[in-house]
C-alpha cells in the first residue's frame, strides 16, 4: 500500500529576506516524498549525479522512503538557484542547471509497479504518461504540471492528464490551462479534460477542491513569518495524496469520501505551511505527526462556524 | 435598536469588462445601509446635492432606511468614477468630485443619538470621531478607513480607532497602518491601537477577523461571474454590523460570543458576494433575506471538513 512519487531530487541555493543558503537538498520529488512519508510508505523515482551526499540519501532513508528507484549517474545533480522578494510574494530564478535530470528517463523497479497510488511531480507529459503506463494496480493516480509545459507541450500534456484521478496546480496555472479568468469556470473546464478531482493551490490563500458536484475551500494558515516558501507547493501535494494513502482510498470501491478528500486538502495545507518555518526542507528533520495533527485541529478551530 | 451609518451617498460612473453605465447610486454610506438593512433598522447620516433623485431616495426608502439624517445642499452629489482592468484585479479612479461631500459635517437626529450600533464609512477620521461623541448609547461603534487617511491624518486616525469597537479594512490598509507586512503580525499590531475586534478583507480570496483570543478566516464566495466589485467591501461591511445589531450583542453584558462574530464574517461576505453579481446596488433590488441565508448555508458546505 505505498506511493509512488516520481520527479526532481535536486540541490537549491535559495535567498529568501530571512537568509541564504547556497546548496541545501531540494526538488519536487524530494518535498512531496518527505511530507508523505509522515502518511504512507513512499517510494521515490528520480535521478542524481554523483555529487548527491550521503546524508541527504540518509536523511531520506531516515523518513522510510524506499530509494530504490533513486537512480544515480555520472555528472551533477539537478541545480536551481532563485531568490525572492522582500514580500515573498515573488521569486526570480538566477540559475537552472538541468545537468543529469535533462536526460531523466523514470525507471520503475519492479516491486513499484504493483503499488496503488502515484504522484506525478512537474516533469515533462510524456514522461510522466510513461511511467503511469508501467504501473498495474493503481487505484489513484495524479500530478502536477506547470505553465512551461501548459504553453509549450498542449496536446501532450491533454493526453497525459485525460488519465490522471487528480490534478494540482496554482491559480495562474489553471487559468493559463483552461483559458479562463475566472476559477469556477476555469475549474469546470479542467474536470472536462479527465481528472475527477482539481486542487487549485492558491499560495498564502490556501486551496480549493473542485469536483463535478462541488467545491471545497481550505484558507492558508497564518504564520507568523515565512521563513522560505520553496517547496510549499509541492510538500501541499504530498500531505494531500498522502492522507488519501493511508486512509486506502480506492474509487473502484465506489465514489471516493467527500470527508477524504477534504481532509486531505487541508492536511496538504498544513503540510506546506510547516515546510515554510524553515529553509528548504530542513523543517522535516524535527517535525512530528503529533504537530501535524495538532495544526489540523487548528485548521477546525479557525475555519469552523 | 437600530444602526447608524455614517458616510458617503453618491453617484458613480463604473466601466467593467461586462458593461458601462455613467450615473448610478453608489457611496460607501449606501452600500453599507443596503446590506445592513436585510439585518436591522438603518438610520443615515450623509449628504447629496440638489441632484439626488427622487426615485433613488424612494430606493433607500423602500428598504426601511431612515433618511432624516440625508442632509440636502444646494450643488452637486459627490461623483466617482472608476474603471476596471480585464481581470478586474485593478481599477483607476478617472474622476472624483467631491462636490458637496467637501463640507460634509455629519449632524445627527436627535433621535439617532441613543441608537446602539455605529458604522462609520470611510471619511475624515475627525469627523468619524464627532460623530461618535454625539452618540450616548452606544453597545457597538466602528468603522473603515482608507490609505490616504492612514498616511497623511495618522495621529488623527489614530485617535479616533482607539474609541472604537471593532476597524474593518483590507490587507494592503492593514500593512499601511501596522507597518507589518505579515497579517497575522500587522493584526497583533492593530489590535494595540484600541479595537478589540479587526476584520482583514482579502477581497475575491475572503476575509480574516482577529481578536486577541484568536482568528477565524472565512473565504471568498467563488462567484461564476464577478460583475462589478464596486461597493463590495461596504457590503461586508454592512452585512458584519448589521448581523451583529440584528442579534442584540452587546459587549457591557458580557463578551461577544465568538459565534456571533464568525456567522457576522459570513453574512459579511454573503452580502459582499451578491454586491458583486449586478452594476452598483442593483442586486439589492430583488436580493431577499432567503437568498442570504441559502447562501450562508453554502459557505457551511464549502468550508466544513
Amino acid at each position: 500500500m505505498s506511493l509512488v512519487v516520481v520527479g526532481s531530487v535536486a540541490y537549491d541555493g535559495i535567498e529568501t529576506p530571512h537568509g541564504r543558503v547556497d546548496r541545501i537538498l531540494g526538488g519536487a520529488c524530494t518535498y512531496i516524498s518527505l511530507a508523505a512519508s509522515y502518511f504512507t510508505d513512499v517510494k521515490i523515482v528520480a535521478v542524481v549525479g554523483d555529487d548527491f551526499a550521503r546524508e541527504d540519501e540518509d536523511f531520506l532513508s531516515s523518513r522510510g522512503i524506499d530509494l530504490t528507484g533513486l537512480e544515480r549517474v555520472p555528472g551533477k545533480s539537478f541545480y536551481w538557484q532563485g531568490v525572492y522578494s522582500a514580500d515573498m510574494n515573488d521569486r526570480t530564478t538566477l540559475r537552472t542547471d538541468l545537468n543529469v535530470f535533462a536526460d531523466f528517463q523514470p525507471k520503475l523497479p519492479e516491486h513499484y509497479k504493483k503499488q496503488p497510488y502515484l504522484m506525478l511531480g512537474n516533469i515533462q507529459p510524456a514522461l510522466q504518461r510513461s511511467v503511469r503506463e508501467q504501473m498495474n494496480g493503481l487505484r489513484l493516480a495524479g500530478g502536477d504540471t506547470m505553465n512551461y509545459w501548459i504553453r509549450d507541450y498542449r496536446e501532450e500534456l491533454l493526453e497525459t492528464i485525460r488519465g490522471w484521478d487528480f490534478l494540482l496546480i496554482n491559480d495562474s496555472e489553471a487559468r493559463q490551462l483552461s483559458g479562463e479568468h475566472n476559477l469556477r469556470r476555469a475549474a469546470h473546464a479542467i474536470l472536462d479534460m479527465g481528472p475527477h478531482t482539481l486542487v487549485v493551490k492558491r499560495g498564502e490563500y490556501g486551496a480549493v477542491l473542485f469536483r463535478r458536484d462541488g467545491h471545497f475551500t481550505a484558507p492558508g494558515y497564518m504564520l507568523e513569518q515565512v521563513f522560505d516558501p520553496t517547496g510549499a507547493g509541492d510538500c501541499f501535494a504530498g500531505g494531500f495524496i498522502g492522507y488519501l494513502a493511508e486512509q486506502g482510498v480506492d474509487p473502484a470501491k465506489g465514489a471516493i469520501d467527500d470527508r477524504h478528500l477534504r481532509n486531505a486538502v487541508v492536511y496538504g495545507s498544513v503540510m506546506g505551511s510547516y515546510c515554510c518555518e524553515m529553509f528548504g526542507v530542513e523543517r522535516f528533520r524535527t517535525l512530528t505527526r503529533a504537530e501535524i495533527d495538532g495544526r489540523f485541529q487548528e485548521f477546525k478551530a479557525f475555519t469552523g462556524f
